[in-house]
């Protein structure tokens, strides 16, 4: 077989011929979420519908699937589960816009800019709860305990990523551990719970684990990027949020790291002055030291952690998948 | 026995004596507490325990014992599961906070005000997802379905809520199904996870749930009277919020009904005018119509059934206090 790897996909259109080895089980998976997100109630159905159409890549649905497709068997339960990740994420899409006041994701309002705060906050606790209830109905604890503790783990990243605003010292090590929190805990999860479901045994489990964790900050890392160089007509999404917001990612950490003290103060005039136009201001510094080609390379070191975790796997489709996703990941425009 | 119910307890100090049999298992639960709501992290530490301090009557974990004591006997899972209701209870008084954009709870200052928004969302969710880890440390699944569907009701139910804003034909029904979603269904679950895991039969379980269900609701009712009659110092927290966020309640919807076609436009004019003396205004149109002795008999009329439900129990100082309860939330103060 052709490592997939050669595919490389960039676009939403090549990500969707990528998940072609699990088309029919993502399927399944939305009409389980069409099914769930529902209710008698019109004002509450429409407004869990809209938080249906926000979700977009269905990322993690996908890697438990295909974790599951590379470890073994696609079962019933796999497809509960990939729901249940689906609308963990959704729900902090939603509380995630509420945060950045934001004003569209995936070039839909969002459900702040539709209806208000207030809406978003019930409407991501509606989806939470949700999906633990959709856990709690298979036969154990077990999808129970793993994505109880990594949804805590996910909203004290984002709290970790509060604290850091405006503080212009964080580590590159601080960001990493906050991103894995925020972003790389619900991926390795997914990741974990495929397999494990499958009947993987421990050591490939938590290897899967691993990839899916490597997978998350890359993905992360790229996001961030994309928030600084990306183009808001392809993400669909309001951008120059994190300057707006004084939320330090990786190309700002390494600007900082590589100018000289005497430079300094001039970039952090630019990051605490008002108006909105910091991103524009900021592109020659980051051109100077390459930031944003640093961090791309750190995306990329990621990415490779994450294929080498796969590599013990058996050639199948599912796996060249997986392999495929650690590119797109870094080269994704959207 | 004499019946407990003679004490008729209204204030915080007289429900303290009334939880006098469960005072140990109580300890209990906040050790739990405490040592679950931690971090490593020092800003998620400090906003974690704030949110632990903000709890304040204990009503849900005292329910879930006592009904637990009535039924049978204590074990360790009740004392999890009672720490598990109060943590989803403080997540949604967090969240209800920054909906309500109120400034003080319990005479504490809000998350929200303390520090913003962003925080309040995290800090519910960090709240919401630890619950639930927790529940799934037990044997059994059981807890983790009962409460998952339980607080997607209540997230419905405060859904349903902020689509009745301003909606001043609500009917008495219609807000009753409201409060018994948004408040009573986890005053239900907590009295039925109790009696459950006390070995309570079905018969049994079913109607200590009712029992807490129909509290609830008596609860809720209060809690709205107290927000148009009550005194600030006492209740300590910001009152009046209902009117102001035209939020109709039973007072409000009694009145309606009761006055003339030829009246309700100046009750109208009321509620919807600006500035914030709305409360004041609308005395003596309450007084006219008694809507606020009206709204306290419909809440004896729930706490009366409440007791109806447990009078199937053998006499013991739990079910006694049960009994006391009823009386408790009705004439409570604050």
């Amino acid at each position: 077989m052709t490592p997939v790897a050669a595919v490389r996909p960039e676009t939403r259109q090549q990500l969707d011929l990528l998940y072609a080895p699990i088309r029919e089980e993502l399927a399944r998976v939305e009409q389980i979420l069409k099914a769930e997100l529902r209710s008698d109630h019109p004002f509450v159905d429409e407004l869990v519908k809209h938080g249906f159409r926000l979700g977009g890549k269905r990322l993690r649905p996908a890697l438990l699937l295909l974790a599951a497709q590379a470890c073994g068997r696609v079962t019933k339960d796999h497809h509960v589960l990939a729901a249940v990740v689906e609308m963990i994420h959704t729900a902090t899409l939603v509380h995630d816009d509420v945060l950045d006041e934001a004003a569209m994701r995936r070039h839909l309002e969002t459900v702040n800019a539709r209806w208000d705060n207030q809406a978003s906050v019930l409407l991501g606790d509606f989806l939470f709860t949700h999906s633990f209830y959709l856990a709690s109905t298979l036969e154990t604890t077990y999808a129970c305990q793993v994505i109880g503790r990594a949804t805590n783990i996910v909203c004290e990243g984002e709290l970790r990523q509060i604290d850091s605003r405006a503080k212009y010292s964080l580590t590159e090590a601080e960001y990493l551990g906050i991103i894995e929190a925020k972003t790389a805990e619900l991926t390795a999860c997914s990741c974990l719970l495929g397999a494990h479901y499958a009947g993987a045994d421990k050591q490939l489990t938590a290897a899967m684990g691993r990839y899916g964790r490597a997978l998350g900050i890359a993905f992360q890392i790229v996001d961030d990027l994309l928030d600084l160089e990306g183009d808001e007509a392809t993400t669909g999404k309001s951008l120059g949020t994190d300057l707006e917001q004084q939320k330090p990612t990786l190309p700002l950490i390494r600007l900082l790291e590589q100018v000289s003290a005497s430079e300094k103060p001039s970039i952090l005039e630019i990051l605490t002055r008002s108006g909105n136009h910091r991103r524009e201001a900021l592109q020659p510094w980051f051109t100077q030291c390459d930031a944003l080609g640093y961090a791309r390379t750190r995306a990329e070191e990621f990415a490779t952690q994450a294929r080498a975790e796969i590599a013990q796997l058996p050639e199948s489709a599912a796996k060249m998948v997986l392999e495929g996703l650690t590119y797109f990941v870094v080269a994704r425009q959207q």
